[in-house]
């Protein structure tokens, strides 16, 4: 079974990056994917860099004709997606939502953020209410899987949630890069340690874990700062071993395969799940200890 | 600040291993070691590679000559100390415990392995009752550490629940390795994948995470399977780095700085305890999602 993580550089336009989108899509089916994921928010530019009301134009309605359009591309193409979205709930309420289609176009269900980011040009705790959805997967036609949305990713908790969930690959869109302001040392180091953290989040649960980031380099509007994103879409397999890595600066359609044995052969080995110690872990369900 | 991990091969003989960990640690101190911390069981071989009563007499009370003897030793050379052991708790009751001594050797407290393994020749469940003293943090001489045990290794919730308690070192005595009867590339496989799980730790927590694994091979009492211990004790720092690894086969001590200001620094590019949804996380505490 083949995936794609899809990973380009957006323009100011949502109707060419959607068009950009489903055109990778089609090309990463034909390429004999099974499962497309998207990079975060794929349909604009990531607005987050700063605050400004204006971007809040950029949400999309569950029912809007953007993701009648993912639905329809999805079953034309019979592949399962996992389309990142600026979801606008209605009332004033916003999420940084994730829509999973099914191979046949039919809507499997959403997972809305569940960690926000707010720090220098990541500021998305302004645009994006925390998700309520919880952490979830769905059986789609070609495996079972779960999504989580990049900030996410530093989260042991939210990998094993989805894990016990069910999920044998979780999907992550992504929108990480470094400040302009940071050396390529210091990018390069702090990739590193999001790589880090996922093929750690692989190993402790046995999962695939499948990263799709964006390319490119986004300012803010004065032009004073802003984010070179690490691209280097990636998946780990249960060993914690990237076996695909995209590119760092270029639009890619990073295919990849899974073996779905290799998953209970590692549980197998490691039964993790056996010895796990609920009895203990009352205290992560507060945020210090005191 | 220094710290060393210690990793040999053990004899039969407790009194002999127990003086070569005396050795080691006074050697580390010499050094400008100011935390040690022992491989798993360092005073005996690795008794658990198969059932045999006759291993409880291995257990030592912590009122035993021998934990007297290590709280001297640590002490005299003025070094914290980590010391795993066979706790014979009293009344038919015995626990895989880390004693905490100070560096005036007075024992600040124990923690009791809460993960048991139970896997061919990993046979802990029929040694050990899993451990009830909870997660813990000590305010040493020379630093706010934690420890966990080994299996503890795999579980993320360990990790973050003694980080929590305030650790900024989590040490893990260890003694883990590759079945006789597995290849070379398996072994160099399931080691990667042990180390990357840890490293996720350090990132996913913003800590220093240091292993002391032993080394040797050992064998079931009629030479039919084992264990051949990785070696290759580690520090992993809050990036994921490894910045230090002893060898695979040899008796090491292996020495590495600790950088408490790379800490507070990583913790504030990325504040990842500011964001945790705890009010997401009640499935930790259940084995499954049914």
């Amino acid at each position: 079974m083949k995936i794609a993580l899809t990973q380009f550089a957006a323009s100011d336009s949502p109707e060419e990056n959607l068009n950009r989108q489903i055109s990778m899509l089609n090309r990463a089916a034909e390429s004999g994917a099974k499962i497309v994921c998207t990079q975060e928010l794929f349909m604009s530019k990531y607005f987050c860099v700063e605050l400004d009301a204006r971007n809040f134009s950029y949400a999309r309605s569950l029912a809007s004709k953007e993701v009648g359009a993912l639905s329809e591309a999805a079953g034309n193409a019979g592949v399962v997606l996992v389309a990142s979205l600026f979801e606008d709930r209605g009332g004033g309420l916003y999420h940084n939502t994730a829509v999973v289609f099914d191979a046949d176009g039919s809507e499997l269900g959403i997972y809305r953020k569940a960690h926000i980011p707010h720090d220098p040009h990541f500021e998305e705790k302004y645009y994006f209410a925390p998700g309520d959805t919880g952490y979830r997967s769905w059986n789609t036609k070609y495996g079972k899987i779960g999504v989580l949305v990049c900030w996410d990713q530093w989260f042991p908790e939210a990998a094993r949630l989805t894990a016990l969930a069910g999920a044998d690959i979780i999907f992550y869109p992504t929108a990480i890069g470094g400040l302009l302001s940071e050396s390529p040392e210091e990018a390069a180091r702090f990739k590193r340690s999001w790589q880090t953290v996922q093929c750690g989040h692989a190993v402790a649960n046995g999962v695939y874990v499948a990263a799709a980031n964006r390319v490119g380099v986004e300012k803010v509007s004065d032009g004073r700062g802003g984010i070179k994103f690490w691209g280097g879409s990636f998946l780990s397999n249960p060993y914690g071993e990237i076996v695909a890595e995209a590119s760092e600066n270029s639009e890619e359609i990073l295919l990849a395969d899974i073996d779905f044995s290799l998953l209970a052969e590692f549980r197998k080995t490691w039964p993790f799940f056996r010895d796990r110690r609920t009895d203990t872990y009352a205290g992560m369900l507060k945020l210090a200890e005191d």
